[in-house]
């Protein structure tokens, strides 16, 4: 594990359970890699908004887009601040008490002010990494963005450097009076399985192996 | 499917792609009871904060717990208004285009103002049905929160009436033009997927049939 670390900040200090924190920045990375679904938080007329979307992040930055309509891009772009919030569940932690019930998991906390993505070619590269980061090898296949679709695409790019990742691992942990209990305790991993792919109509491709082979 | 809906607030319309938008109840439920995971956004200084933690449902009460030590709960405890997301992904929806590429989901946004559960029979029922929602049949087994757990414990209260559910499914759906091309297409199917139990130490219980046949 890299040494590199994010400097911290009062809020991406852990309040609670401080030695599940990280500011390692290879691991915050992997897990925004890992993750499909980012919630990004952001404030309008003083209410918070939490939008599930998809993110991709290239270097210390991590990128989101939409359609330019979106209410929540449209705000973003205006130099909003926004919460960008990852989370990949690893497992349920059954205790011998109802109390010590946890989960496993990771996530990862980034706090910062998004700027949209206005360069052509900046715009062309990370949406090109867009595809690449949900199936490796396919942005090469298919057919790239039209002028169009440019226009009607927002991309928004938020800096890596007030985040912080979040890490559980591990079986439960129960009061030393309580491992006498007659109850089962332990852990049930999870994850996230790809399946099958199903071929849409009119396909006469075969399944490329990215495909076949999918899982994260 | 019940035609019961929850009244269409400004910020539950759905500005983008309404055809996507529910505001059915039953629907509305399911997403939230078969999540483990929810993004609950909030406003500190300001600036918006999203926090994922676990919640459960009772009737039409979204609920959430946590440390009475945590920055999230007591800021929700003193009436700030919440935003709390929920997201589960279905698939990636592949396209001949990388514009048309889109992922199928199911998420529930939920906006309003938490009350905390002071009340001592509606926290321990609450906390009982926070174990169950997790794992169904597990809370008559496991030791139940003492006095002090309780004081440590802040469990929130969130009506479901301002509420919407957003969900996409089924395959791509290309620009006319672009089925010609020689590309595959098709939706890769994903689903949280529960693996064999790990057992603790110390354990002399054998593994439940709740926890052996485990899936959402």
């Amino acid at each position: 594990m890299s040494t590199i670390v994010l400097e911290q900040t009062q809020r991406t200090t852990l309040k609670r359970l401080p030695k599940r924190g990280s500011f390692d920045r290879e691991r915050i990375h992997a897990i925004l890699d890992e993750a499909l679904i980012c919630h990004v938080g952001f404030v309008v007329d003083g209410a918070p908004v939490v939008i599930p979307t998809i993110h991709w992040r290239e270097g210390d930055l991590l990128y989101f887009h939409g359609s330019a309509a979106s209410r929540m891009l449209r705000s973003l772009r205006n130099g909003v601040e926004a919460c960008v919030t990852v989370t990949l569940l690893d497992g349920l932690v059954l205790a011998r008490s109802a109390f010590h019930h946890s989960m496993n998991y990771r996530s990862v906390v980034v706090f910062g002010t998004a700027r949209e993505v206005t360069g052509r070619e900046e715009k062309l590269r990370a949406l090109d990494a867009l595809v690449e980061h949900v199936v490796r090898g396919r942005s090469a296949e298919v057919r790239g963005p039209n002028e169009a679709e440019l226009r009607q695409t927002l991309v928004l790019a938020l800096p890596i450097e007030e985040a912080s990742a979040k890490i559980r691992t591990g079986g439960p942990v129960d009061d030393e009076e309580d491992y006498a209990l007659p109850v089962w305790a332990g852990v049930v991993p999870c994850s996230l399985v790809f399946e099958r792919p199903l071929t849409d109509d009119r396909v006469t491709a075969a399944v490329p192996d990215y495909v076949n082979a999918y899982q994260r």
